[in-house]
């Protein structure tokens, strides 16, 4: 189901928060739709404690196995804020004062309110291009392939639109969902059949219970749309022939 | 921050569902709270494709690095469910019908209803121990240290009781939330002092907006009741000292 124009991505989740069950993460399915969209698949998300060698290990593992990597988290001025650090250590760049983050950072406050607590907020790899944040002025950043965001879910999604632009992607991945009055043991066999029929296609799917009613729905996802309206056609007969309540809204 | 005695635990989210952007994972979280109310500390969550080699090559790292592993998806009766036929390759261990697995659908079906599609519910390593499902029948199952569950929150969250006696835990690990009406950088330094002192707590700063008006939930974490008593108190000193009010409800 892989094919070598993919453009693919990894994400990194970085924080114990997330590791400790107080945080729900919503970040990476904010950037895996976003992603989508561009044409870039994702490949991996992994939540990582704030542990300095943890990160250096695993951006290093990943900038190598995606084209492009995303960090959440990390970024802020306190003492577990230590995802700056780590991606310098990991490219092996100077930490540092940021000279274009510190203007930004100069000007976001008022006189003499950037203090040395909120300088660390602009330090970073010295080199790193920017990502800006129109949100609350502090900048994510980005070197090479990988681009570090912040973990504040609101001030993520504002921060993506900055970098669309810096991205290459594929084909966009279209998908169609086709929710079925049914359960997944009445299809599987049938459903199998389109997936071999249709290797190029991924095809999924997943068992909902709304309003006190099972139901599946199944996801089809491809970047070529007539590989995805073909199998759409090859289960839509077999729905019918099973007499399968087809759900118009999901 | 890390010692010996620890229990350490890792999550492996199966699913393109949850790379899609579709889905939006919540199984990591309920699990880390379970898991640290036993004393078990998440190392790692990560979530992959439904891709054979993946699962394999993920989970026998995860049995290995982590005291305990946690599955979940891929163990339903669709094509796109391979989490069990993987699992039992990883093992090296014979993937097919499970005689105790058979038995309990069997009897949760109406006669006649276990059909074929059902079937591959049933299957998985032959030895393995089960997981009871009280919500839907189909049960997880264990090998050695590695746990399967199924994607389905609510079904998950119904069949970790039946686990909990299975897992040797450490200290359960204990928490307090203090949060303040500041911002990060103005407690960063103070703050960065606490945690040089209390080298044994974990000490996280995470900034809030509820209600309009900004905040920072300072979270302690230790199995040691009096070391988090001691960097409680030298937070709430500093805090008063800054004239910063402690919000009393989150």
């Amino acid at each position: 189901m892989t094919n070598k124009k993919e453009i693919i991505a990894g994400i990194i989740i970085i924080g114990n928060e997330i590791l400790s069950g107080r945080t729900q993460d919503t970040n990476t399915s904010t950037i895996s739709t976003w992603l989508n969209s561009l044409g870039i698949k994702v490949q991996e998300a992994r939540a990582i404690p704030d542990i300095e060698k943890t990160i250096i290990d695993t951006v290093n593992e990943f900038r190598k196995r995606f084209n492009y990597v995303f960090t959440t988290g990390g970024i802020g001025p306190t003492h577990d804020d230590i995802t700056a650090a780590s991606i310098s250590k990991a490219f092996n760049i100077r930490y540092g004062p940021h000279k274009e983050a510190f203007s930004i950072l100069e000007k976001y406050y008022k006189p003499g309110e950037f203090t040395e607590g909120r300088q660390k907020m602009g330090c970073m790899p010295i080199n790193a291009n920017l990502i800006l944040n129109p949100t609350s002025g502090a900048p994510g950043f980005n070197v090479e392939n990988v681009f570090c965001l912040p973990g504040v879910p609101s001030i993520l999604k504002s921060m993506l639109g900055g970098i669309t632009n810096r991205l290459v992607g594929g084909k966009p991945i279209l998908n169609i969902t086709i929710n079925l009055r049914t359960v997944e043991s009445e299809i599987a066999k049938s459903l199998s059949e389109v997936q071999d029929n249709n290797k190029d296609v991924e095809i999924g799917s997943y068992p909902f219970f709304r309003a006190g009613r099972l139901g599946v729905a199944i996801v089809l996802r491809s970047s070529d749309k007539g590989k995805i309206d073909k199998s759409n056609l090859e289960i839509i007969k077999f729905v019918k022939e099973k007499n399968i309540e087809i759900v118009r809204e999901e």
